[in-house]
């Protein structure tokens, strides 16, 4: 087998074998296959796209590159939840202890990266204590005892992915929808799911701007999931504007703790509501999805998801006491306001711009090398389609320097108000089962 | 300027600016720019192709990313022939002394390369003694006293063009018309032809199978020429069989000597007179083209073509007297007659399979290292349209081995048999100007 006539078969429009999807990937990972050819094939993929059964079959091939972890320890129907990205999305935060609180195990394998704010772990770390520095053992037993858990990345998962995304980000062929889901998917699939609960993110801060493309791109992962044996669906949600108040880390999990308590954002606890009842039914604890929405109300109204999350923090060194304390979470030291400079309604706030103002801040990392300051950040005063009056603040700054004009600037010019009434945007544009 | 920036200008269809291109070309010269990103680019332009500015642009970029031959000091227009490679076409050897008997100069730079037969240089060292080693100055005083010579190919010349042909062959972006037009006309213009008349094949033996595609390539390399200032056409001529009768070195130039006594095969003279009407009135030695016609049967006429031949082969230590005794060129050992095995018309005669058949009894490269036997080759004795009785001979096989089995297995495939009248093909299938 030649990789050139595999790049002329795709190039070619014809259908891709499982050996000659195999024999790329492989010997991409090991080496044999230079760099050159697999750009040309990236790019013939990006023209002619890819079949059901060719994503299906790269997935998988992809999934086998590396270590694969083994769950097989955690009793119940491991459901994993993953986002495409937006700004300020808590729902991890706040989804994890929501179901594991009904028995769901929560086995969650996550990562610092790059972005507006820090990753999950990054987040949790706001807790002073807590740590994801435990061994596989202990994370095993603490979902088995506790049904939740967090470890920072370990094992070489993927690596033809990590090699593949690589290359796709200096050869312009990261937009290309079967790239992009055999690329989430695999990482999933490999991290042990059982089965998975998708939230494609829509709308100018998301990575797929459109409605339609964020409708292929869900269609493209449930998909492949159902066609490898993962129960998969997604949910297509608007980020449009940032979702929640809170874009930082401190704050982020100070409105975590909020929506365990049912004094939440009210987008932040549909949403999470939303993808938690499918959590909930994909893991067979409730029968139909009304009876797992209200199963999952009862847990936030008696308690129970807030005791999971103090008991979730200590059990990892984090100091619980943050709960029912927030103050003791890291605090700046400067809190200013930005205030309405006219009366109005707010017709549209940018969401990847209002994170770009958040990491100015410092609450999240442009290069790997970048320290997060977890105290600072933004929490929303008013969304789209709110009235303010001049003079009133539209967005609190949580900062450690007094000079937040640049912060402010980039806040006002993608905020805007319009003197007539803006319908705020609907949130759950979707959901994608098959 | 980054790299990434401009593979997706090209991905998403725009055109490229002429900095673009030069900084791509130069990067990709000088090593900055990695293989892995330019293929990305090479096979976004197979899918969006290039515009009329961006061939010519390309062009020129590739002919400065090394040396440029100066042969200012030749008098008179330089034009240069090119054909896009058949089989068994002798037309360099005929056409060279044909106009140099005109006064058009021919300063031809020629290689070897790979192929049925050898190029041009080892067709002309079946003559005894003639070399082309000879100095650039020796070369120029040649041309000038001469209006012929030939020289090795020296010198840097397109680099980028070696380097680009080089990937596009292991990354399935060879047929592209834009980057085959593009890399073509960039040699002949590093090689400092002032006009250029080009022989674009079409049929089973060429690179182009079809018409169109081959009208195509040609329209594209006319507009890249004539964009650049060289005035530049284009013949587009059947290689649906071979061209003449020949295929072999030594049996080459024999026939060439035939055509310059005007004696040779008929399709061969046709040609060597559309092409050399062309070069002549590029080269302003006729107003017409029907003078520039009669000019040229008129030098075949008296013989002074054909002395012409002489000069330029002794001038380069060749024994001239091959001209009139072509016994004294390189003889095979066996002579084996090709019979028909039933009364009929020739069909079919694949041209590229019959390439192929003389390669198997040594006559030209596989690779770089094989040796070739100047002796050998084939002489067709039928052509599409002949009238063949049972045991009469369609082909003499030339060969310096005695079991020619193999060969012929070869040829009876691919020369197909009618009992029907079959029409010759057509000769020449258009010209293009502009």
């Amino acid at each position: 087998m030649r990789m050139v006539d595999i790049i002329e078969n795709k190039r070619d429009g014809k259908e891709l074998s499982t050996e000659e999807i195999q024999f790329f990937i492989k010997g991409y990972t090991d080496g044999s296959i230079p760099d050159y050819q697999v750009s040309a094939l990236l790019m013939a993929t990006f023209f002619q796209g890819m079949t059901e059964n060719e994503r299906a079959v790269l997935t998988m091939a992809m999934v086998e590159s590396g270590d694969q972890i083994d769950l097989s320890q955690i009793e119940g129907i491991k459901v994993d939840k993953h986002s495409t990205g937006g700004v300020g999305d808590t729902t991890t935060l706040v989804l994890g202890p929501l179901v594991a609180a009904l028995g769901v195990p929560v086995a969650k394998m996550s990562g610092r990266g790059l972005g507006h704010t820090g990753g999950t772990i990054d987040k949790l770390e706001a807790v002073e204590g807590f740590h994801v520095e435990i061994e596989s053992e202990e994370f095993i037993e603490l979902v088995n005892k506790n049904k939740i858990a967090v470890i920072g990345q370990s094992g070489n998962l993927t690596p033809a992915d990590k090699k593949l995304y690589a290359l796709r980000d200096v050869t312009a062929t990261v937009d290309s929808i079967p790239l992009i889901a055999g690329s989430i998917m695999s990482k999933k699939i490999a991290a042990g799911a059982d089965a998975i609960v998708l939230d494609v993110k829509t709308g100018a801060g998301a990575f797929m701007k459109t409605l339609d493309d964020s409708k292929e791109l869900a269609k493209a992962m449930v998909r492949i999931g159902n066609n490898v044996g993962r129960n998969t669906m997604a949910v297509i949600s608007d980020m449009s504007q940032p979702l929640g108040f809170a874009i930082g880390n401190a704050l982020e999990v100070k409105e975590a703790i909020d929506t365990l308590k049912g004094e939440g954002p009210e987008d932040l606890t549909e949403l999470s509501l939303t993808l938690g009842s499918h959590m909930v039914y994909l893991a067979k604890k409730a029968s139909t999805l009304q009876e797992a929405r209200e199963m999952l109300e009862g847990v936030i109204k008696d308690g129970t998801a807030l005791e999971v999350f103090k008991t979730f923090l200590q059990s990892q060194g984090g100091d619980a006491s943050v709960v029912d304390d927030p103050s003791k979470l890291p605090q700046a030291k400067y809190i200013i306001e930005l205030e309405a400079k006219e009366d109005g309604y707010i017709a549209e706030m940018v969401a990847d711009e209002i994170g770009t103002a958040a990491m100015l801040l410092g609450a999240g990392r442009a290069t790997k090398e970048s320290v997060i300051d977890l105290a600072v950040g933004l929490v929303l005063r008013k969304k789209i389609g709110d009235q303010v009056k001049k003079g009133e603040s539209i967005v609190t700054i949580y900062s450690n320097f007094e000079d937040v004009t640049e912060v402010k600037e980039k806040l006002y010019e993608n905020i805007t108000l319009s003197s007539e009434k803006v319908p705020a945007p609907v949130l759950i544009h979707g959901e994608i089962t098959e």
